[in-house]
């Protein structure tokens, strides 16, 4: 068995274009780039120099594994036209269950657990990649890409793998949004925003090498209901935030116990 | 007049154990430590080369600041107590009112905005200062004692002050319980909770250049109610974070508009 692959990446978004380029760098051979827009499909098969497709009639029936790497809500009939395909099709999603793929022979996923934004550069070696499989020839392939991939791994089920993307939206997307919110309360207030990025920094230093729950401070750890009450108020204006404000304290006071 | 200043402590607790040794390094004369335990007092006053007392009417009458690092609601006695010296008295809370200390001649408000930890190393210089003061006088020595502690300071009043106090409430205490109920979701499930940190790692990255509101992503967002339906459904025997989520994904949706 070659340990380097030939992939068709069925996708041309965020991910598709952090994974590829790592691909090739790591000596893969990307040699196939599918989008429903010729022109999106384009931009990244050029950098790979792999051919483009907006056709997926057109695939090559013989690469080793296709990358399904679209919208959730496009999986189930992407795999459905894939299904002349010898090789292993896995798709990236954190809460898509892997039987979606199940009217294919080899399939399984291939999940990088990342926050992927158009321009930041990213270590790719440095994101957790998470697959399973339907038989073994498919669990070997993907187990092996993932660990050419990156430094980090892990095998989980559809199930596992759906709470770990669930705890991911708490880790990511709802903390970037409080810190949204924190920034919004600032500039509606002309206060100068950069006063809590030495907070922002040193909460997450904190949290490098001790349990979040073992460092949590502030006025709702300790109680002191005269200080979430003027909080309360200064926020009278703003229901939603009020609400965030009311529910996350009672969830920090009730985790105490 | 002298730029090293004469201090006293009024409390031993977190902050005054980082403010202390921080102040006599760069050349302040830390003269007392109160504590109402004097060992906890003394404990500090030792690294200090001051003395401990645990009688506010042993206060000494002729130093220049005196800084109350106490629980918000013990200012106000302690404030009654020191109506005899005549430097300036600065509390050192986020969100009590400078008004607290109106029954003194010189007071002011002293407010390092950071999260204190036992253990955690800070570089104080780094620790935003927020000060004001009742008059040119207090004003002119919190302003100094402020700009030769920290690189970074700011003149707010006590509204502005309490806003930034609501707005670090979200940036840290919210995140910080936030990660705690992913780390929460991921251990009950026996998932590897070090999958989650380059995930953290790179939110964090992505907000020191960019507001956060622009970096947002994940299913609330893209208004993917398949996902967010199934996420909820995996937090179905979880009623508080479940309330969190179903909360949040409606402020980040709001917040779209």
């Amino acid at each position: 068995m070659n340990d380097k692959y030939k992939v068709v990446l069925v996708g041309a978004g965020k991910l598709a274009n952090h994974l590829g380029p790592h691909l090739k760098k790591i000596g893969h051979d990307v040699v196939q780039v599918y989008n429903k827009t010729l022109s999106k499909a384009q931009n990244l098969a050029e950098k790979l120099s792999a051919d483009a497709i907006d056709d997926l009639r057109n695939v090559d029936e013989n690469a080793d594994i296709y990358i399904i790497a679209v919208s959730d809500d496009a999986i189930a009939q992407i795999a459905k036209e894939l299904n002349f395909v010898n090789g292993v099709v896995a798709h990236t999603s954190g809460t898509t269950g892997m039987e979606v793929l199940s009217g294919l022979d080899n399939y399984g996923v291939f999940y990088p657990l990342q926050t992927f934004s158009e321009n930041a550069e990213l270590d790719m070696h440095q994101v957790p990649v998470i697959y399973e499989a339907n038989n073994e020839h498919a669990l070997s392939k993907l187990r092996h890409l993932a660990m050419d991939i990156s430094n980090k791994t892990a095998f989980l089920n559809s199930d596992e793998r759906k709470q770990l993307h669930v705890s991911a939206v708490f880790a990511n997307n709802f903390t970037n949004h409080l810190w949204a919110v924190a920034q919004n309360i600032l500039e509606r207030n002309n206060i100068d925003q950069s006063l809590i990025v030495p907070l922002i920094n040193e909460t997450v230093n904190k949290i490098q090498s001790n349990p979040a729950k073992n460092m949590q401070t502030g006025p709702a750890l300790r109680g002191d209901d005269t200080t979430t009450n003027e909080h309360l108020l200064a926020l009278k204006d703003h229901p939603i935030q009020k609400g965030i404000y009311e529910l996350l304290t009672h969830s920090i006071q009730n985790s105490k116990l």
